[in-house]
């Protein structure tokens, strides 16, 4: 019987290669799982009828994801599936008029769309329905909260996310999985609901490293990363991150037991304190995504203003009230910013380590957690990939994340992968 | 006999308030001018009926742009009209889920969307129906083209336009036009077709510099841009751009023109040659350009290709043939690139005066002229607007543009005042 959890993206191809498996057998061993388990963990907004594929057309190695199960995030256009942005249903389109550009490069690669998992609203902070497969009373984060929930209960390999401010890297610290943000502006992000546009980055969530290495080959058309199984002379540098929120017992064990990982892998590890500067960074990373928002869903706004949650419209109205001299402020400053942390990344380490949140998974569904070790990264535009090392006594994932300069995530994914082996 | 084509939008606000004219006046004199001139010039797409105001709601001074007719570039969502995003039809939408974000917008400050101009496939190079006000023989320039043909007609006092190469500044040189490019990021581009989003920028054209300030106040919800009469103490670099292709003796005039107009007017000119690194970041602009559009209308070409142009085609394939490597070492070019010129527009002058094409509208429906000119500003960020203000002796415009760093908009604006006054 195939164990396919441990199933690798490789492995798979090379089982259709040997016609040890059909190219529908992963799709429907997902199925079953998603039957037996979504009535608790609710990770799926709509769901697709069974592909029409029977055979690949081609002789091997055929295109790299061929019957690959991928969740595509309810804030991705789809013209066989209904959008909802995660508006639970005040704004549902029942199939967009054109896919949104990573649907057709999916379905290029041979993936087969699983259906749509569960976002938040819009993207932002407000909850919906799913729970957190570890421990159904806790939130799996968010936004992308059923992507990273579908990966993390075997309902799926892969599942796509996206990160505006902590939307990728939180939710798979507390589901346990692998989640990967690239450098931003990397995919695009044509027909996906726009958010923040400087901040919006499309990535996803896997439960090897390994397979995220494949996807980012394959999504971006690279030279294969290579793996590595130890990191002598790569210097890291430990974030003493930030003075608020004071990281649990839990977050500091998880980073300790990263550290010391690296350390007995050959990496030289040396403590950052970014001080105030972080706390700053937060602040201007908060002026551009409500700036941005108040517009980007100023339409949104105009036609759905009655069934928005109020964390949603505290946004809007927060990001209305910004003066644009404000906003450019807060742009020039990341400007600079990102700058200073190249030239840090150049000269002192090669990567940064730094946690993936605050602590486990926050015992409630009325809130997906706080996504504030995210804010500086993402508005870096820096890659980040979050590694699910260290788990509680009582079975929780707490995640670590690893952070590379702009344009070096092959670096990032290779150091990670000596990690995770 | 009200004189339209010397109406300013604050006139007109003036005018309304002061119960000399209707709101609809404006309208309906432009749809007018639309009847008798567009079965020649083809600026538009597809018009709007009659909107159905009769009198504000709201004491004086009531929304900024009441009853202002505004043209809507075809690639701008609109849910009351169809958007073709320049196709030609082979892609029509007769009326979108939802109106662009800056519809909503200018719906909200009481403007009054007259229409959909013509744009170029995509916005990208090929050309589509509308011919120049000036001589119908020749192009109006693109993207934009219905967008700048109908303001230099007089068939509306504003249209929007966006910018992904040269596609607002060289239409607006060719049709004696102000045209207007924000810093990029400055307008929202919710619901607007991706062309290559780190390049795209929403922007505007009006036959008054008066009229740019005011939409620029009203539109980013700023403060008032001031006029000035004179530019002393302001540090003018006259771009001598670049070494292929020539430009045209007309264009040299023009270049020589609006230099002579500001040193009169007390502002200190001195020469700067940007050399070879102009030509380099014009291939790091074609680069990104080919990469994002060959990502970004990935599902248009997977459902279109055979409709598309060969020039559209050519250009797809030319980025789905780049590598990841040399995109992102084209973006890192551009990065440095911003930092350099930042630099030098603090320390060594206020605005760049440069030639916004190579010379007069090519005398041709085959071709959009070449954007050359503009592509490094469009890659920089920087706000660029074009100045009509030469003529050749046959009354065909030349432009010219200025240019100042990225936030600095208001700045530009101001500086440009003097020119235009």
């Amino acid at each position: 019987m195939t164990d396919w959890n441990h199933m690798t993206l490789a492995g798979f191809q090379r089982a259709l290669n040997n016609e040890e498996l059909a190219p529908l057998d992963w799709w429907r061993a997902c199925r079953k799982r998603i039957d037996a388990l979504d009535p608790t963990l609710q990770a799926w907004e709509y769901l697709a009828p069974e592909p029409a594929i029977t055979a690949r057309n081609d002789e091997p190695p055929g295109p790299p994801l061929f019957g690959v199960p991928v969740g595509i995030k309810d804030i991705i256009d789809t013209v066989r599936l209904p959008t909802s942005w995660g508006t639970r249903g005040y704004h549902r389109v029942d199939g967009t008029d054109m896919d949104a550009a990573i649907v057709t490069l999916l379905t290029r690669l041979g993936a087969l769309p699983m259906g749509k998992t569960v976002s938040t609203e819009y993207a932002y902070f407000q909850p919906s329905k799913t729970r957190n497969p570890h421990d159904p009373t806790r939130t799996p984060g968010g936004s992308s909260s059923g992507s990273a929930a579908a990966v993390a209960a075997g309902m799926v390999p892969v599942a796509l996310g996206t990160q505006t401010v902590g939307s990728i890297i939180r939710p798979a610290s507390y589901c346990g999985v692998v989640g990967f943000k690239p450098t931003h502006g990397t995919l695009s992000v044509a027909g996906l609901k726009a958010l923040a546009p400087s901040l919006d980055t499309l990535g996803w969530f896997t439960r090897h490293l390994g397979d995220t290495r494949t996807l980012f080959t394959a999504l971006t058309g690279s030279e294969p990363v290579a793996a590595r199984e130890r990191l002598d002379g790569v210097r890291v540098g430990l974030c003493q991150v930030p003075s608020t929120p004071t990281p649990s017992p839990e977050a500091v064990t998880a980073l300790q037991d990263a550290a010391d990982r690296m350390t007995a892998l050959g990496a030289q590890l040396s403590p950052i304190d970014m001080g105030a500067s972080f706390d700053e960074l937060v602040t201007h990373q908060q002026v551009i995504l409500a700036y941005e928002a108040a517009r980007a869903l100023a339409s949104d706004r105009h036609r759905f203003e009655a069934s928005m949650s109020p964390a949603l419209i505290a946004l809007l109205d927060e990001g209305q009230a910004i003066p644009l001299t404000r906003y450019w402020r807060s742009r020039q400053a990341a400007d600079r910013a990102r700058l200073v942390l190249s030239q840090y990344l150049t000269d002192r380490c090669d990567v940064l380590l730094a946690p993936s949140a605050p602590g486990v998974a926050p015992q409630s569904l009325e809130t997906t957690g706080d996504p504030v070790y995210s804010r500086v990264w993402t508005l870096m535009g820096a890659p980040c990939v979050n590694l699910p090392l260290y788990w509680t006594p009582q079975g929780l994932p707490v995640g670590v994340q690893l952070i590379a300069d702009r344009y070096q995530d092959p670096r990032l994914l290779s150091i990670a992968s000596a990690l995770m082996a």
